[in-house]
């Protein structure tokens, strides 16, 4: 059978996983992402993981290499650049250092690296729903909102090896301030911060009962509206309609260019499902141009959240 | 030497060319799109012209195909599908009745079928500027806004057949009333008529000296704002400064999405040259996500307007 190795690198934790062909995490190895500030010492901690999952099943299989899903990724570069939450600072050669590292110990493994949500969006390709889907889009909902667009069958990297930043369109140029630096991104809407943001919007503009009114307004997480939007509580389940409006405005000009047919849901929000997904499909058909009414499914991605990036990482090996 | 023909079917006139692989058009033959409403009639006069230029080379030459470019053309269906400026309703199924008729008269000429602005941007890479770039977006300026979008070389239809709508992405959900049926979208801003709109409301809603006072307010056209703004007149020119800036967020958007190395401009209101590109490229660089400024070039296209619809209807064949 043939293995591939899936890495997800995040701000706190770097997870490790050993993949089989179906998709299935037959072994992880974990280490802390700020283990070390140093570069060079850290990544030699991923190679060390790294060849002690790939000793497991070499002698009898082949290993296809090693993929990486990392924020602020580069496919072309295979490089992380300028990622704000790790504890690297400027361009990191990712891809040159694990290669030469894992060569020297004697194990020759290509090493892909591209960003989380592009991961996810290959991942979703090999291994979800997305098998035999020419053209869609990934969209992952965390603290932020990322995407992985896919044309005729490929991920777009486009000139810059950075393409797919659906959460980083604008739909309105006097709205809220992002991380970013510009206003109005869907992001600052449509993420796990972004709910929070129109909560305490909503809690502050009306006087209307809630729930959540019971928790302490700097307390409130995305869960607990979820909870009370569950509870059917009234100004919950307007929060998550305009979520999903502002979700469904970034899909929809998306769609308008690439016109897929599937957008999967990933990721923190999505577990919300139809208190999300409902009006999100009910507003993206009216902002969408009539010829591609009707014509996109919104779905919950076939990816289960506990290997997902591990899974989008490995499927880069593909 | 080979050669293509190339059709652009527009809303008054039909116009058919023949094309050679330097991208000449060495002849060309015209007829009213309105000859007649029965599309049979009209297509059989179509044919006839295709062969009238076919003749004049194929004995010693080889002919590619027959590329068409028109209104709501459908590359997957060879169809014009509901376009609403044409005096054909419905479903025209253009590529199989016209290779039918071909065939008939002893022409084995394959039809191809796509929109205007798809076709800008196969000619654009076939015969204009964009030879050896593999990711860019061409945007085509006239009574509306149209966009054909390359990635890694190829255009990009998506699930439809349609992708690529810029002008129709929506920058403000509150925005103009569009003839789509939306609220917001570019083309109401950023077109011939989108910024006659513009010029418009501010008459009305300032006092500012203006030339274009002196000019019925109804007769007021995109050209006349033009030559306003080259004389100086700052009204006019703070029009052409609004109008490049919501088309800005559109391209923002859009390249948010496809990551292109280079945007193109083409038809009407690119005509105004520096007057809306230095304002374009300034606007662009500000709702573009970090990772993305710099890295685009907004140039003119490098097709001749007069002959731009029939090279990229012709660029199909390649």
């Amino acid at each position: 059978m043939d293995y591939s190795i899936g890495i997800d690198i995040g701000g706190t934790n770097t997870v490790i996983g050993l993949v089989d062909e179906s998709g299935t995490v037959v072994a992880k190895e974990k280490l802390r992402t700020k283990e070390s500030s140093i570069v060079d010492d850290y990544l030699k901690s991923v190679a060390t993981k790294i060849e002690l999952l790939a000793d497991r099943v070499k002698e009898e299989n082949l290993i296809l290499g090693v993929g990486i899903g990392a924020p602020n990724g580069n496919y072309y570069h295979g490089t992380i650049e300028y990622a704000p939450n790790l504890p690297f600072n400027g361009i990191i050669e990712l891809k040159e250092i694990l290669e030469v590292l894992l060569l020297k110990d004697g194990y020759n493994l290509k090493v892909t690296v591209t960003n989380d949500a592009n991961a996810a969006a290959i991942g979703e390709m090999i291994y979800g729903k997305a098998k035999n889907v020419r053209n869609f889009i990934m969209i992952t909902l965390g603290t932020g909102v990322g995407s992985g667009i896919v044309v005729d069958g490929k991920l777009v990297y486009g000139h810059t090896g950075f393409a797919g930043e659906v959460g980083h369109t604008i739909i309105d140029i006097d709205g809220r301030q992002c991380n970013c630096g510009r206003k109005g991104c869907v992001e600052r809407y449509a993420s796990a911060t972004g709910i929070v943001i129109t909560i305490k919007e909503m809690l502050a503009n009306t006087t209307r009962d809630s729930i959540l009114r019971a928790i302490k307004e700097d307390e409130i997480t995305s869960k607990d509206i979820y909870e009370a939007a569950l509870k059917g509580d009234s100004l919950a389940l307007e929060c998550f309609d305009y979520t999903a409006k502002i979700l469904a405005l970034g899909i929809a000009n998306a769609s308008e260019v690439t016109s897929p047919e599937k957008v999967y849901l990933f990721g923190g929000l999505s577990k919300a499902g139809d208190i999300l997904l409902n009006p999100l499909k009910k507003y993206l058909n009216e902002f969408l141009f009539s010829v591609f009414q009707n014509t996109i499914d919104i779905e919950l991605s076939g990816l289960k959240e506990e290997d997902a990036a591990i899974l989008g990482a490995a499927a880069l090996c593909y």
